[in-house]
């Protein structure tokens, strides 16, 4: 009997169809008994024994996969594989799959949603009145404004999708690897990382995090942005240097933050003392429709392998390149 | 010289030209020097000597009338006309404007974003990522629920534009007055406010205060709503019985509301004790570009006034009607 390890929680909560597949297919489980994200040891520690692991963004690394002897695939609920040691999992042949496309939709709406909290100051009015304070912000619209998007793969066009709603904002983009021209289906402009972070009154990132965006954003850029914009990170924490975004709030720039992704999950830090900073709990894909989703296509794909199918969302060797390269 | 009494506040803080257009013709004027809405009495003492009032949301009544012997004319800086009588102001023949148009874009925008933030849970996830707690809250997307827009005149209409962006979600609309068949131009059905009440995942009103809509949704209105379901409010206070909403959500019925227009403002009532209510200091009109229209436009009519020219924003016979009648 094949042994499956979940480790992303909460898992087959909304939907049990992802369990009732695995009994079905009578494939052994284990939901991450810690009920939060693993960290390395407490990865190390559980993962001897299973053939495949359906997997949160815990870090996968070699050291975890030395200890799991079983191991022979991963399937990644979700479309980030900074998580995982690709080079690690192949030389040791276990296979990757990922679900690029399914949380896409559920990221999108809430970045639109951030974007016209943070324009408005509806989360910092929100706690005052909690408090018994009435104050009532003056803000902006959508379409008075200029917005950056960094990165327009499956996420950043959704975010362009939702904006045709609200007039006609300004729009920045830019991408190192999208390579069709977006620009003729958006009314959109391409631009420098540094000029839209000059230019922008929203910074929104739908990046992966690799060598190349790790702390991609740090002191200098949040600086070089104006004094009241915004910055949104719905994608991976380490994008920006959180520390760096905190020195840089705290001095009085930037005129508000949502930050959903940390370098280190369940978040704790400094940015909880900055109230125009909007923080969520790593929620972007956490719609019970693109959830559910992401759920469903990981484990279908885990059954798949464990049954001798053909996979359906192996991951691309150009995400092998990237890590190769340490892009 | 005629004087002009600026009851609403803040006033010319973005944008100085309404004040400058009030010093070239030479009109005097005072800005509300106690800086918040005005009660009856505060206004009743204030208001002797006025040729004009540039009128915020504060209760322009008979009484105040009567002590305002010089008045000629109010100009609503705003499209609500619930807080004055407009039979007193006829039967003193004092003119009243209003500009119905400029602030319609805020609040619709100010709409989504809360729309957004309620199907996933952002304000309380924000509240408890401030207090250092962590825990991801499962959401909806805007596609995947029924909406229910109560008045679909200029906001509604605008909530509907920009829900264009959102994929397809069922929307069920009502209105008792607006006549042109927007069905043509938007995916809607029409629906009874019963239907509308028991259908929808989130309900969103966009209606003025009038007899008809004072205390619309009561205990049993709010009951006959899903569980899950979600009420936002930018129109104005008293359309929700407050007390009822408090009651209701408190038992646990509703997943989340939000509030940004109450019976007394500023609010400090118990809604503030309700984690999952989103509450905001009546900031629907709160964008720079839409506040500032609406100053200019109070500001040019109160001045057509003044100097004799033909006035653009006199308010039509149809809205003394509903007064006359009660509705």
């Amino acid at each position: 009997m094949y042994k499956a390890l979940i480790t992303t929680v909460p898992f087959g909560d909304k939907n049990t169809y992802p369990l009732d597949l695995l009994d079905d297919n009578n494939i052994e489980y284990l939901i991450n008994p810690l009920n939060k994200k693993l960290t390395e040891d407490e990865l190390v520690s559980l993962v001897s024994d299973f053939d495949v692991i359906i997997a949160g963004t815990e870090q996968i690394s070699d050291k975890v996969m030395e200890k799991a002897s079983n191991l022979k695939m991963i399937s990644r609920v979700g479309i980030g594989l900074d998580s995982v040691n690709l080079l690690a999992a192949k030389k040791r042949n276990i296979q990757v799959s990922y679900t690029p496309d399914a949380p896409a939709p559920a990221v999108a709406e809430l970045t639109i949603g951030m974007m016209l909290m943070l324009l408005r100051s509806v989360h910092v009015s929100n706690s005052q009145m909690h408090s018994g304070e009435w104050y009532r912000f003056f803000g902006r619209r959508l379409s008075e404004v200029t917005i950056g998007i960094i990165g327009v793969g499956r996420i950043g066009q959704g975010v362009l999708e939702h904006l045709k709603g609200f007039g006609s904002p300004k729009i920045l983009i830019n991408d190192t690897s999208v390579k069709d021209d977006i620009s003729n289906r958006f009314n959109v402009e391409w631009s420098t990382k540094e000029g839209i972070y000059k230019q922008s009154d929203i910074v929104s990132l739908h990046l992966p995090l690799t060598g190349k965006t790790k702390n991609m954003i740090k002191r200098n850029h949040l600086f070089s942005m104006k004094k009241d914009a915004i910055i949104i990170n719905t994608s991976r924490g380490g994008i920006i240097n959180e520390s760096d975004l905190y020195e840089v709030m705290q001095s009085g720039h930037l005129s508000g933050a949502a930050i959903d992704v940390f370098d280190n999950e369940p978040y704790s830090g400094d940015l909880k003392n900055i109230e125009r900073c909007l923080l969520t709990a790593h929620m972007g894909s956490m719609s019970i429709d693109c959830r559910t989703r992401m759920e469903i296509e990981a484990t279908e794909e885990a059954v798949r392998f464990l049954t001798g199918k053909t996979l359906k969302g192996l991951v691309p060797e150009e995400e092998y390149e990237v890590q190769r390269q340490g892009l």
